[in-house]
């Protein structure tokens, strides 16, 4: 399966349905943990040199592409894992990671798309933001932190945002990992048997599990609303931490595959350099 | 030979000379190549505990340690290969990573100190600048960007910055990768015969390589002037890129085991979240 397949397979198109895909499945993968291990060791090696090449485009300014990866879920789908894993695997002097939190006094001052902006990522990068923008339609919907019409307003904003975005050069990749209420008590649970995994676990991940229903309600719309051409949502069943780190690699591959950047031309005499060179 | 053993062997002391230090040696460590790189990897484990309980700390608020590596050298010296294979082993969400190029215009206007102070990293974080500070009295002085006076007034503001951040609680660990001319000019020849790299090279850098004996004679006095108790300099000999990798992993370590963090105890009540979620 190439990594535009992937793409094809996990992308929310017209009619889907959030409620129809199981966590526990591995759409279009009929390999085992073991198979999906040693293919995301397999793609690490592709997913470099794309990486390099269009970091090597952009420090000679002969293109301005880059890479937007957004992460939403639920608690514990393993979004860390993601970053560490996938993300983890590629040079950190091309990519910009930021993990949004709740928005700041001063954040909350402007409008939510404000703090976005100011993190995209640079021509040459990847960029991947852990929660984003959707949490202002996600828990901004489910916990009424705006207005009805705020929310509704905030789509459109979003489409607008994402499309100037994409029309300068960068590829949004836009990724929910889901998973099942049964498999996040157990990840949950886990964190309180450990004492290492204590500080990881917040006494309000209760609280929003209390809401699974409101929140997938809240993400069906936002699929319904912001899955746009230049901008597609993809929905990666996330029961098996092995399945989705495998396919957000392939999503990330299939966005650099498409820009298919290049090794640059030298932009200098190759041969009079190494005559200068060799004399110093 | 521990960590801390390394940084001492090579730390910038009283009547440090760096013409007497060879590009070529291995100081401390009697492994090869083989040795260095597995060490490496077994470094890794501990170094990424180590981080994860930095970062743990800071996120429950228990304490307000970081790390700052400051990596300063050479053209080609293998910075990027330290942020690539050293640096890259850690995850990325406890990384604040920042490469700083000729100043903008914007930088210009403001003290030299200004956009450095905006990139120091947050409490739980390890930040790593690929150039600095330090550029200001390196090729700041050889260039003579900068009068002669401006050139002494910052290294007291260096030291008067470093002490600053050191007692908010960042441990600085500066780092100068020391290459010998003739590794450096094999390196820069394999970037022009691999078109793969011509994008790396840069005809400048045979310019600044013609001033080679005034680059280490600012060095001599940077290290003369700002090795200091709270942020010493630490000269790493770097014509073999594994002992480069390996001695700034164990510096790293160093660094980390003095702040020595631990895992956070728990702020709520264990027992009865088990029961919340259990229930939920």
């Amino acid at each position: 399966m190439t990594a535009h397949e992937w793409a094809k397979i996990l992308r929310v198109g017209e009619g889907f349905q959030l409620s129809e895909v199981d966590p526990r499945s591995t759409p279009g993968y009929s390999g085992v943990k073991a198979d999906g291990k040693r293919d995301l060791q397999v793609g690490l090696d592709e997913l470099n040199e794309l990486q390099e090449r269009l970091f090597a485009e952009s420090r000679v300014g002969v293109a301005q592409d880059s890479v937007l990866l957004i992460l939403q879920a639920m608690d514990s789908a393993g979004k860390g894992g993601i970053v560490r894993h996938v993300v983890g695997g590629v040079d950190p002097q091309g990519v910009a990671l930021t993990a949004f939190k709740a928005p700041t006094e001063e954040e909350r001052r402007h409008d939510f798309l404000w703090r976005i902006e100011r993190r995209l990522p640079e021509p040459g990068f990847i960029g991947v933001f852990d929660r984003s923008h959707y949490e202002d339609v996600l828990i901004g919907r489910v916990r009424s932190l705006a207005s009805a019409e705020e929310i509704e307003r905030r789509y459109d904003a979003i489409n607008a945002f994402e499309a100037e975005v994409a029309a300068a050069g960068t590829r949004i990749v836009k990724v929910m990992l889901h998973i099942s209420p049964e498999e996040q008590k157990a990840r949950l649970m886990e964190r309180l048997e450990r004492p290492d995994k204590h500080w990881k676990y917040n006494p309000g991940d209760v609280d929003e599990r209390m809401l699974w229903d409101q929140y997938m309600a809240a993400y069906q719309t936002v699929f319904e609303r912001t899955s746009t051409a230049q901008a597609p949502w993809h929905v990666v069943p996330a029961d098996h931490k092995w399945f989705a780190r495998l396919a957000v690699q392939e999503l990330l591959l299939d966005a650099l595959q498409q820009i298919d950047p290049q090794w640059p031309a030298a932009d200098f005499d190759v041969e009079a350099e190494k005559k200068r060179l060799a004399a110093s």
